[in-house]
């Protein structure tokens, strides 16, 4: 990135970060704050629906719309985020690949803690299947936690017996509730984003009191991917997160799945949002494209 | 890929192998008849040219030529190939990214081994350079032996004080002479290409007796990468050579380097060589297009 790029990433990073805890509502709201200034692209119409029983944004393309679906999962460690929150991302996506996406407005922790995020977003899945949408037209995409949605969904999917996607797409995804990865350590202090007492504290609010190590929770060190679709795994190279998608990676290859590992340096978590902003953010949404338009069949 | 592509992939492989070990000069010919079943795509042109003190092939787009130079190595164990072999790869790139391409004829082992082959590609670099190319418009290519020759040949230039090329996007690499890898074990049998009885032969023809622990032999184990261009790894699930490129892509993360590790199930040692019969083939290549294109500053 320019030397001007970067002071503008790290002007939007630099908030007052809050000397004493902040509540759930405090933090959703910074959050909210934060990702307002996120540019969302130009070409899209986004529409308020419903998908299975909950809220979803249904966006869209204003022309050239091509069949396939992308199912969004938001971030937000489970306790905050939104569809709006990630329309920068949702709609960079829509607006590349002319799918459209349904982004989905899953239940939070602590109101709601795990597994009802899973059993949102696979009860999203059913809902898309039971429309009679062909699996094969359908992705998985989200960051963060809703990375780690695009994963463990498509294993409770696998469990349920269902048809999978045909594709996922993670950004910077969070699959280890076990935090063992290297990249928890060697990254302390130099991911300008998450340290390990924040990712603590709202892990607590998702898991309320529930054991980590359970495959749909950490899947980068638990989950079997065998007969997983292709993936693509996006992560900053200074993320404490990092080692969750390397992980995964590995797991992939030794399930003998189509995987790419896509590592860009010197970017934060979730870099992808600053489209429009950082050369690296556009570019990673440029491949993501390319990867989702070669793995959705759109037919003749 | 399709029954029908599939049928049409191991109908190329399933060359009769003979029950004797072969003499250089045979398996030379033999690898000639093999890669010239490949498709050269249409839209390119071809020239002999010289550069450094080497031959090579110059690989042009017929229209629209876009800013950039593309060093190519092929593959061939440091023992057999050629520009021509590698000529449906080269093309390929050429084709879809509008760049040239410099396809070096280095010399080969067993008349000329370790360091021959590294020696020309860094003359052959150097020529380029002091031609008066930007380092910011070169990109380093290669499939096989010569995907670890993009690895070595930035490992020498950054020893010999050079400007590093822009990117390095390598197809299969061999990057490990000691042949620790996992996956020599895990794909014994199923890999259509290699065995490591095959892979011991042209490497002792290659290391003519030198320890194969040497940073510029077996990269993936030895390396530090820190200050590497971007590196694009493709490589296929089956490949006993699959874990060369798993192992570069962590040094690389180490290093802080970005990394894309793209691996495609159920595919052969350098899958990329059968465009136009493969989907997978000429997917890799266009998101390996694409990467190029990313990284090769073409200006205003």
């Amino acid at each position: 990135m320019s030397k001007e790029q970067r002071a503008a990433v790290d002007a939007m990073l630099r908030q007052p970060r809050p000397a004493e805890p902040q509540s759930v509502e405090e933090i959703r709201a910074g959050f909210r704050a934060i990702m307002a200034e996120m540019i969302v692209p130009d070409g899209i119409r986004t529409t308020a629906v419903t998908l299975g029983d909950r809220p979803a944004l249904l966006v869209e393309p204003v022309a050239n719309p091509r069949t396939g679906t992308i199912l969004y999962f938001h971030g937000g460690s489970f306790v905050f985020g939104s569809p709006e929150t990630a329309l920068s991302l949702t709609g960079s996506l829509v607006a590349r690949t002319g799918f459209r996406a349904l982004s989905l407005d899953y239940r939070l922790a602590p109101e709601h803690p795990f597994p009802a995020a899973i059993d949102d977003a696979l009860r999203a899945y059913r809902a898309l299947l039971d429309s009679g949408e062909d699996p094969s037209t359908v992705v998985f995409a989200g960051d963060s936690a809703g990375g780690g949605l695009t994963v463990t969904t498509c294993l409770a999917a696998r469990e349920a017996g269902l048809p999978l996607p045909a594709a996922i797409l993670a950004f910077s995804a969070g699959l280890d509730a076990t935090r063992t990865g290297a990249s928890m350590d060697t990254k302390a202090g130099i991911d300008p984003i998450f340290t390990r007492e924040e990712l603590e504290h709202t892990k607590d609010l998702y898991l309320a009191g529930r054991d980590p190590r359970h495959h749909l929770i950490s899947p980068a060190v638990l989950a079997d991917l065998t007969g997983f679709p292709p993936m693509l795994l996006q992560a900053g190279a200074n993320e404490v997160l990092l080692d969750d998608s390397t992980r995964l990676a590995v797991r992939a290859r030794d399930a003998g799945v189509d995987v790419i590992l896509d590592i860009t340096a010197d970017v934060p978590h979730v870099f992808q949002s600053f489209t429009g902003v950082l050369d690296e953010a556009d570019e990673a949404l440029d491949r993501a494209a390319l990867f989702l338009a070669q793995h959705v069949r759109t037919g003749a």
